[in-house]
């Protein structure tokens, strides 16, 4: 099937599942997850040809990305599952106005359509983004790297066997098999056939999409995260929290990059840092990358410029000294990607500036960034962290795989 | 200043913007609209030279367009006093989850930053525009076709002079200088300086915008808008609705431009249609463009392709016969900009298949498609009307001049 095809039967399948029930949709997300259990071992041997493929060009932390496992498929499985134990975000009546000529206008959430993912080598982002996408509504285009794209097919088999199961069309979950740029740039310019482009992968994938996508497109992922440590700042807190931001999971998008330290507390705390970071950590000492001012009081690595515009997603950090909380405000709105800052200070004026000021979309006060997370935010699941400011921002759930419509009904009533 | 200049300054301003209480904020539109007043003798003198300019280039409707009075002034400084009595968007918690762990999370609704709106000759655009912009929390980015740059520079003169007299920094509403294209395509590529880009004007103004802006851009206005009658249409009621949505205000959006009809009443009703839009009509009769099944019963032009992709924005309307709702609903998502749609149906299970099924902003039942308005559907005012399904889809008012963030208060919380 070429891209172009599956990009109509994507838009055929739309009204088709508008019309299907809430019920209908969680009973044929658990027989997706059923599915995924039931081809467990057609799954795992599509996998070992993706890993076979992939051994002496990919990376080791790569290649484990890319490995299944029976354990991994079933908690790929719990993932659907849970999936279908939220609440259908589709047909709430955000807003209802009764008008004195009777005219009763509803503002009503409903599906976007058809919503596109376009990702790398996670073969479990193949269901998780299946289900959301079905949960709220929308017929789900999967066009996945060359690295996993067996593993991948082996999984979207999987899910339309249980979304036929059902008594549904399998078309609401489609797997693109070009993985060649080509079909990619087809996905990106399918004006008319997708509502929602939504690239999930590496920095390269995301502003290939941003600059070349004529479909609508949000913008994911990259996250330059800062912590700006006040003057003010309850030190023991500071450490703790600077250590759980850069360490606990260095490769994820809410990891601190950048840490911003006032001047007044820089002597005091510097030094304690480097102890916690770097000497008393026997595994994976963080490498400090020190402006100027920092490099006076502790040793570490001289930071350069690009440091602090990069997401290192390693055990690195750049260290930042500045004279109060309005030249740490100017930094990170200069520096950061939108993503996630904290601030950790015991005086609740700097604090205001701060969460009022910075132009992210998560704003912290003495907590670590790391819970920007749609799971950890409430909203029972995630599809990708939004960096942009329209329609969505931060973490996406449900909700915002969603759109609304006004249904506005009359007697007759005329302007 | 160069345009450069400008978004500089506007972008510098976002932050004095967001230290302004909401007392302020409406006490300077009160003084804006006041300093509108007081210079209307400069504003009129400004606008006659726009439209001294403009005689033999321009036609006697884009004339009256541009042109300005003193009633006119009045109004709009009336429309920015309304304004001022809105609610204040920004600030407001949408959502708010406290954890066990004690972590408060809080949505937040914040302004976008700097709105830019790119729009063609009418000079009341600009005080509307700024209003709505600054009572969001949002600086201002004015960029007026050159036919009335004369009339918008004495007009954010007035404005600034108002801004300035209630203690507010000017900068907060800022108006392109230069005219040419080059001007519009710097703003719609100024990346990091523009939150949000609003083109109002035409299609071509619309369709350069939404294809050459890097910048966040809503696409607005241009409406094909539908009205199906149904097999179980009261005729009485069709044939008002139908005259309503077509001739009371021809040239705007939400007006009709094509009428489908269910083959079964079309014999009844095609005659009756003729005989209110165009035999009994004495002034502006309207011109009927037929499918080939609508010819066969009555008297009009035989209507091309093209007739059913066109925003007349006239008294002309196109005129499709189907087998039944379900065609209707192919035919309309085909072809509708997604702005406005309608059935007249007695029948409740069309009625729903209609509602459901048509992918537009606003869809009805029984009622004229005009009622799509930021007022008449209780947002009090309008930035324009989004046709697209991202952020906003429909009017947009204040709200949707808004994103939002997520505010989150800890104690040194860690994950």
């Amino acid at each position: 099937m070429t891209t172009k095809e599956l990009l109509i039967k994507a838009k055929n399948a739309k009204s088709r599942l508008s019309s299907v029930s809430v019920e209908q949709i969680d009973n044929a997300l658990c027989a997706m997850a059923d599915a995924l259990i039931l081809n467990t071992d057609k799954i795992l041997a599509e996998n070992a040809k993706d890993i076979e493929k992939s051994r002496g060009t990919l990376s080791e932390v790569m290649i484990d990305r890319l490995s299944l496992s029976a354990d991994r498929i079933k908690g790929m499985a719990n993932g659907v599952r849970d999936v279908a134990k939220l609440p259908c975000p589709v047909g709430k009546v955000i807003k209802k106005i009764v008008r004195e000529d009777g005219l009763v206008i509803e503002k009503t959430s409903v599906a976007l359509g058809v919503v596109a993912i376009i990702y790398e080598s996670r073969p479990n982002v193949t269901s998780d983004a299946a289900a959301l996408a079905i949960k709220s509504g929308n017929v789900c285009v999967l066009r996945c790297g060359k690295e996993a794209h067996n593993s991948a097919a082996a999984i979207v088999d999987a899910l339309q066997s249980g979304l036929e199961k059902a008594g549904l069309c399998k078309d609401f979950v489609l797997l693109v098999e070009d993985t060649t740029r080509e079909s990619a740039n087809e996905i990106m310019t399918a004006d008319g056939y997708v509502d929602l482009l939504i690239p999930r992968g590496g920095k390269g994938l995301i502003s290939a999409c941003v600059n070349n996508a004529t479909v609508p497109c949000i913008q994911t992922g990259t996250g330059i995260c800062h912590i700006y440590v006040d003057e003010s700042a309850d030190i023991e807190m500071a450490l703790n929290i600077v250590e759980n931001a850069k360490t606990s999971r260095p490769s994820v998008c809410n990891a601190e990059e950048v840490l911003v330290v006032n001047k007044n507390i820089a002597k005091d705390f510097l030094p304690k840092l480097k102890e916690r970071l770097v000497d008393s950590r026997c595994e994976n000492p963080v490498e400090l990358r020190l402006d100027e001012f920092a490099q006076k009081i502790i040793d570490g690595t001289p930071a350069k410029d690009e440091d602090f515009d990069t997401e290192f997603l390693d055990y690195i950090l750049a260290v930042k000294v500045v004279d109060n909380v309005e030249k740490a405000i100017e930094h990170i709105n200069a520096h950061s990607t939108g993503h996630s800052e904290a601030i950790i200070t015991e005086n609740s004026s700097s604090a205001d500036k701060f969460t009022r000021s910075i132009d992210s979309s998560a704003v912290y006060v003495n907590a670590s960034t790391r819970f920007t997370d749609g799971g950890e935010f409430g909203l029972g699941c995630e599809m990708g962290i939004s960096t942009q400011k329209l329609h969505a921002r931060g973490p996406m759930g449900l909700e915002e795989l969603n759109t609304y419509k006004y249904i506005i009904k009359g007697t007759g009533q005329v302007r």
